[in-house]
């Protein structure tokens, strides 16, 4: 962000921001409960991974992501980790990286969101934008895990349920 | 939105939030255009609507629902509006909403968007919310629209290009 926000045009909080991710991984979260055990770490569409492994990713940016935007120090990105081979697994790692976003948040106040960061060593773009890329990211690949509860004939989550 | 932005909190202006929207405007534009002509309008999983349906469930909420939001003014939610039957056609309507986009948010200054709006005479949600709820359901739908190109043996557009 070249600009910074000129006073009087602010009209997005980092409490307002954290709640609106957080509703998003509530959805997300209802989302892995309704895949059924075997189709959530097997069933996939087109060469697509199965959504198992799309929620490893979105484990592997959220928290480790906001780690490295909040302390400076590199992370690795490792979609690869084991979490077990269980949803019930996933789902508790799940709850805890909302538990550590949510105790991360506190530590980084609202001056640092439009300043300029590397992420994994890698993508360096300011803070609120790595924030929103997280979100839209996770938006992104659950449409993808609608698609396939639909392909299995489930009927997914209301979207707009947060 | 009870909170208002306190002094200093404001970490998104009026003007990142379009640049945010108009840039994924500009992706699932890039998506529309991967389509196969007949697969745009024809093909479907799990009895999920055709993209094109998608689409203009899309043009049906950014501009008008902006208009509402500008103006106040009860706007109708109408996903069935004729566009033509070609996706070329369908494009030139995603322009023009483009370019109406940035008109009306012109109108929208900053501290109209922690307030409470009604938009299609039903939902009551502050403005902002109100956009992120365009964004989100965008990017929501363009991810599902990524699921179809990969079933049709289609390499989607990268979603971090903008």
């Amino acid at each position: 962000m070249e600009r910074m926000i000129e006073n009087g045009q602010g009209i997005l909080s980092p409490a307002l921001l954290l709640e609106g991710w957080q509703g998003h991984r509530r959805l997300t979260r209802r989302v892995i409960e309704a895949f059924p055990e075997k189709e959530f770490f097997e069933f996939s569409i087109g060469g697509m991974r199965p959504f198992a492994d799309m929620v490893k990713e979105l484990l592997a940016i959220a928290e480790p992501g906001l780690k490295e935007l909040v302390s400076g120090e590199k992370q690795e990105f490792d979609e690869k980790r084991e979490y077990g081979n269980k949803k019930s697994e996933l789902l508790a790692h799940w709850d805890a990286a909302t538990e550590g976003i949510n105790a991360l948040w506190e530590k980084l106040p609202a001056e640092k969101f439009p300043e300029t960061a590397i992420l994994f060593g890698a993508y360096e773009f300011p803070v609120l934008w790595h924030i929103f890329y997280f979100i839209d990211n996770e938006i992104h690949h659950r449409g993808q895990g609608y698609v396939y509860l639909r392909a299995l004939g489930i009927e997914p989550p209301l979207f707009y349920e947060r």
